[in-house]
């Protein structure tokens, strides 16, 4: 049996960049818990300087591949890479998960790649916290850049998203309306769209089209339009480009003053985040003997939810203490 | 001008059934805030009365059309309906809502079925308090069944399905292995199966597809196997032993005491949810001058997000009071 290292120990392996302390390190955030609670505490100071980069898109246009070709191409500028892939639509960890494993394999003996992938456990909530706190944890082993590749493009993968400085919005052409309906969700929260397997018939009326709805979009305050760029990610065609791309838009962040205002807008949802996932834990917690009669009354209509959720609050420090 | 009346007028002309006053009352519910709170909070004690069904499945699934022959099975019974179509996906109110409003359309000329569909505005999580909130005003005007319709069958719709005293979960034959896989998510809330569009080719496979994984699935202890019922909602076939199927979860949920624990699920889930909005929106105030500064050292790496939580939650009441 391996004995379980003090997370001092972690920590200071993690901080030499070692790929089985990240691992460990990994389990334990899945965990969460003190323990989970403890190492992030003890890393954050060390965070903050990789630059992290979410990949989302419709199921079937290959953001899987696309961030092995720019793994890849990180690799070749002599940068070690982290990848987590997040699956908000489904409760297990299943088929599509194991899917990206096994594409990913042939990067699975390169240790410059540490890729995982995170299901949903429990509420939503729970997954965007562990994988900013996965984030950190690759930040504190020097991992960068960090890519945070997220399933479908619904609420739940705008919120994760916003877990990053650069988004990335993985389109492929001969989708339905469905689909363009869809996008209009994450339309805002691109930074770099790419029309990828740019190949196939239909790309460049799909690029064209994308041009169009994004002149029509409303756009942030002194935000640039973002640009359009087509790639075949399974023969690496157009990936140099993606990357310059990529530099362009951290660049730019940082010269804007923008990067700041993200990173403050990150740790506000996050804070936000882990306050909700505390309250929920007090409000769940046995020990805590007056929930579970106050809830009562609710259920019997005797109790408003606004007047409980009040009570809730008014009694919390007490009980968080 | 209308004058706008005051909440009492409105909650004794809900009470009474008005449609007008139902209609208004939904306004303010979706325009949220201390209006729509005090609304609540007069009507709750009349509430608890109906019978609330969600239904939910894939796009495409006919989920609209499933709704509307379902209104009229329960208006042949005598009974009063509301529907509520929540679109998490869109943070637009679109195309598909505009569509479901479209297909609704012969029944809109019928009083005794009240049909008001909702969008994302903001997070998620306002859009789960809005639908909660529309299901007690409907509640309030004597409205049963209340249908709540979902799009799509990721984590948020189980999420505002979970609102629900019984879920339907729809499929159709010949969708491809994504959907089946998007299906473990909802499988586990799922009280009655139904395989829509029935006559299509495939549609025994499915039905024996989807009994397959119900026997290999995980079961809450002393539950029953959900039915699988096929039906086709376009020419109403069908759907009487549908509505067999959801009076006699009613009457399950009654016999085994499921329907309190249920509704003191519903109760928890609200409370917290409020909570948070309660808690999302002191951490938003301007006027609450400790939020920035220390939301700026999380952002500096000078203070860990867990440790920026307890610290709002310690001075919260103070700031909601």
């Amino acid at each position: 049996m391996t004995p379980v290292p003090d997370p001092g120990a972690l920590v200071t392996e993690l901080a030499g960049g070692s790929v089985r302390a990240l691992a460990r390190g990994l389990t334990w955030i899945e965990d969460g818990g003190p323990r989970a609670e403890n190492l992030i505490e003890r890393v954050y100071p060390q965070t903050g300087r990789a630059h992290v980069i979410g990949i989302t898109g419709s199921p079937g246009s290959g953001k899987s591949t696309l961030v092995r070709a720019l793994a890849r191409a990180a690799r070749a500028r002599g940068k070690t890479v982290g990848v987590i892939a997040v699956d908000p639509t489904s409760p297990y960890s299943g088929g599509a998960i194991l899917g990206d494993r096994i594409r990913m394999n042939d990067l699975a003996l390169d240790p410059g790649v540490f890729i995982r992938s995170m299901a949903t456990r429990g509420a939503l909530g729970g997954l965007s916290r562990a994988a900013a706190d996965a984030i950190d944890l690759m930040d504190a082993a020097g991992r960068d850049p960090i890519f945070v590749e997220t399933v479908g493009v619904g609420q739940d993968e705008v919120e994760i998203a916003s877990a990053a400085h650069s988004v990335v919005v993985v389109s492929v052409p001969g989708l339905g309306d469905d689909v363009q309906a869809i996008k209009a969700g994450v339309l805002e929260i691109a930074d770099v769209h790419v029309v990828n397997k740019a190949d196939r018939e239909g790309a460049d009326r799909t690029i064209a089209d994308l041009r169009n709805m994004l002149m029509l979009a409303p756009m942030r305050e002194g935000a640039r339009m973002p640009p359009v760029l087509a790639c075949v990610a399974a023969r690496e065609e157009g990936i140099d480009a993606l990357w310059d791309a990529l530099a362009a838009h951290l660049d730019e962040l940082k010269a804007t003053g923008e990067l700041e205002r993200r990173r403050a807008r990150i740790a506000h949802k996050r804070v936000l985040g882990i306050a909700h996932e505390v309250l929920a834990r007090a409000v769940a917690d046995p020990a805590r003997g007056d929930t579970g009669p106050l809830l009562a009354r609710v259920a019997r209509r005797e109790l408003s939810p606004h007047a409980a959720a009040r009570a809730l609050l008014a009694t919390l420090p007490a009980a968080t203490r």
